[in-house]
């Protein structure tokens, strides 16, 4: 059967206003430009851009923010046919970014009352999920109710359908009550999906722990539902773990860093597209990596996410004759 | 291995308070009486009567009706080592019931910001959880955080320790958002359980649907953790559904009803006493069917539970020669 | 002009659940009776019982309790045309009482989302205020919105239409959320009444202090409209101030001794009485202190509330020949 | 007694977030620039340019944004001694700004969880009050608790030390829960202020009419505190009307207008300056509306402040030989 997307991606979609005048406290900084923002956004705009036939479920506020960040979307190629209007003045999620210096920065976020996390799970349509080959999940559609709700329903409707659950932990403290509620969602949802991506501080928020160990991690969630784990260690690279014992291991590529984020959304749209395509673990960590030091350098997290040519170039012009 | 506890229940230990006039209409009925309530209070309350060793989690608001139940629930055996009192003003969960006549009951219900609710999810202790073969959970403490996370960790540690998984689908509309809510919670508790007890109308919320089929229901579970599910539907009787794909049927006793409430407790208690003494099945639907004929015949749920020799007898004296 | 009252009374409505068995701690208590509880309608059905003319403007439960309390005020013969049935699932606060000992008695609450705290001041009818000549308004009206708006829009009406104000502190800390704001809102719905009653407890709430002064009291409140504040000292008896310097002591009545809720209550109503029958402000005084020592006497507020024969045979047989 | 302050404004100091490109709507404006905002900061603001001795008793958000309006208050010349940080994690709040056409702008809000409706009634000093000659309160302080117990309690403790109060209405719908509500307390803070000034519409909101009639305005306020009420008409100009029967007329000056808002914060400044000059009611309506006429026609409401001598030009330049 031929579905009609390669991914839907599910959650949060934002603006990010970036300080304009950086290297300075945002203090100082005086102008802000916009730009959509939000993990899955990102990476649903990412996947898009590379090539993916790609949707996403999400609910945006009533106002000029909401429009734009639907507008944005269709405009980068992404399906919005179920990203809900709120009908409640919730408002649009916002962060502006503070950039200090290429090892310091820091996010200023405004996620009270906020469109997306009012996502309802009588919104999740099955028709939807079913037309597509993977559906992402980030950890922070879990933090709140009802969009917690909506995001577990949708995926128990991706499992009934035997569509592949890809699981973002995309772990942000601010939206959680607390680090055991934190911990039992973020379980949840990873026993429920067939690939988890996240940062080891991340998957340690997922166990509670405070210091977790990869090993230990990936043969408790092998009991369940995931196939492949990838668990990634900021400069010293990341490790994909599959369900038959294999590990690889992949290599940051040198950047020149202007801020740190956006990297792990980046990485997710480009490790998905290289699954995808079916170029093989080791080659999905690489693209993962490469697309990571590309938007690293550039001034936006959407607005930079690179292009296969790019990717490619990036991969032949560091690993070289390798 | 020996353990302490047949069964640890948790969720709400709560105030009943029965209209002591009754066969009228409760603007008329002028004065109550105070007994225990809720319903995995009175399955444990139920099963300490019939001989198991019992525990509770949960929490008691700080005045003096939680004394009160803290006081009845060690009177009838309970351990109540792991009864937290609330620290936050929190109120004991109150049931007002009017007996218009045994057809026709109510409950007036008072459930805001009871202390049963503010169960944590850090206040559930893995090592008593550890020594019990069978942990209980109530659907109504699914209803609300952090009570809800607290129950949805139990059940992750008591699979992890290898502990029964009993779950009592109890659902109570008000305590809930709404229906779609409800359905999540409920499914994700099912599918994590061994054993699930609950009336069709019950398992028709899991399930979102108006009218479900005992057949598809037991179907979606097993594919599950459930080894056994058991359908009351009233009157006529209960069905045990083996993952094995053995069905047994229960039927209901005679009874001089008084009023309808506690029938679904007092039957969960036996049923769960019959099964720990390896009763097999069959029996064990007659336990729960017989416990229930004996509790809507009198004034309280938790005072009336019965005894193992009231039981026997009961069946004995019903099903005769048979 | 004639005006259909002489009162009307403004807030609560509830239940007293009073402990059967008593002198015990409410843990050994197993039954409750049931009684319309609630200062200002303890007030207006005290009221209705001496002979005023009393209406009634409050919110009411949409359950049993509600509809028990509106049958009852109405066969007391207070109007109860203006008790609107709230339609939004709150609830009948509650009061279980506790009698230890004759000294030794307590209360517990169930205040949490409580219809009468949800009178909303669009249900405050002008037309309805113009008709009485005294609006009585409870301290806890204002303790929290929309019922706080209520009530100061019901103070306004009164003033514009010339109907006398009086306001009885009423103070209960656990409806209020700190003493500074119960301090705002005590002090400007006391600036703008014509009489003030409380102990001198609630008016140190109003002045947000540990032991105000009568004299300082007086004077700060005489800037304003009171024309009249009855400042009451418990065993001591009670002081009446007019805005003309006049000072008149109370004094205390002797009484065998049930429990001491009800008190102020049943000494407000029979003083307004007195003071609406032109008896003088002395008479007033001995009214108040005559209805008290009645109604600590018996087991209930409201029930318990005398008639003007056993008032004025109190006051005849403890004063005599005085 | 010679006080440290002519004026101190207590309520929201907030970030304008004004959009750079214009003359379009907000989906396509790309950056914003940063502005402090909020009606009292606007005129505190205001005031201290013009060469008023200046402070402000509000809440900043523990933030970048926070940190930066008290940097630029300050730098102002505003005393922002009384200026308490906020320590819960609320935000401050922000305005974007959408300049569509002179004729047509709009502001998108972020009022959430804000700050400067944390300011609370314990966090008000008496002292620092008694220091100044008058205190500005500002409508959307009384939106929400506990600003609203702060505010009441500020024009009490201004009362009884003999400061004048001066309440700008700033009415602002979406802080607000019911139009009912905004009446109450726009009434009962009117009522004890000195000084009232607002928009037609404002005071329809005050009185919860859709069209209220000027001389019916007064004549109730007059029974209460006010001395002086401006009533503004937009382009119709405004009406000063005292308590002992005066009335004067202002006119509006021609402007270039790039956008409304900022409008009424620089009229109340400039007002407020030359009535504390002492320069008579008919020229301070002249500066309010000189004022005004610069604001509008440039790109902020606080940096676009007039000095005294741009005004007394605007004015020259268009009364000429009046």
């Amino acid at each position: 059967m031929t579905k009609k997307f390669d991914l839907i991606a599910i959650g949060r979609a934002c603006i990010d206003l970036n300080a304009v005048e950086y290297n300075r406290p945002m203090e100082e900084t005086m102008t802000f430009k916009k730009y959509v923002g939000g993990s899955p956004a990102n990476i649903a705009i990412g996947a898009a851009k590379l090539g993916l036939s790609v949707g996403f479920i999400g609910k945006l506020a009533n106002d000029q923010h909401g429009n734009f960040i639907r507008q944005y979307m269709n405009e980068s190629g992404v399906d919005t046919s179920n990203m809900i209007t709120d009908d409640a003045e919730h408002k649009t999620g916002l962060a502006f970014t503070e950039i200090k210096s290429p090892q310091e920065s820091s996010i200023l976020m405004y996620r009270d009352e906020v469109a997306d996390l009012y996502l309802a799970p009588e919104e999740i349509s099955e028709a939807y999920i079913k037309e597509t080959k993977m559906l992402l999940i980030s950890g922070t559609a879990l933090a709140q109710s009802p969009s917690r709700e909506a995001a577990l329903k949708a995926i128990e409707l991706a499992r009934k359908n035997h569509v592949k659950v890809v699981f973002e932990l995309d772990y942000r403290p601010y939206t959680w009550k607390s680090k055991e509620e934190t911990a039992v969602y973020l379980t949840l949802a990873a026993q429920k999906s067939d690939l988890v991506i996240g940062t080891r501080d991340e998957f340690n928020s997922l166990e509670n722990s405070l210091s977790g160990d990869n090993d230990a991690t990936v043969n408790s969630l092998f009991q369940h539902s995931p196939e492949l784990i990838i668990i990634k260690h900021g400069v010293d690279g990341s490790y994909a773990y599959t369900k038959n014992g294999d590990v690889y291991r992949g290599y940051a590529y040198k950047a020149k860093v202007l801020k740190t984020f956006g990297a792990g959304d980046s990485y997710a749209a480009a490790l998905l597209y290289a699954l995808s395509k079916d170029k093989g673990i080791e080659t999905a960590l690489k693209f993962g990596s490469a697309s990571s030091a590309i938007v690293v350098s550039k001034h936006s997290s959407s607005e930079a996410m690179p292009t296969v040519t790019e990717i490619e170039a990036l991969i032949e012009e560091q690993d070289g004759g390798k």
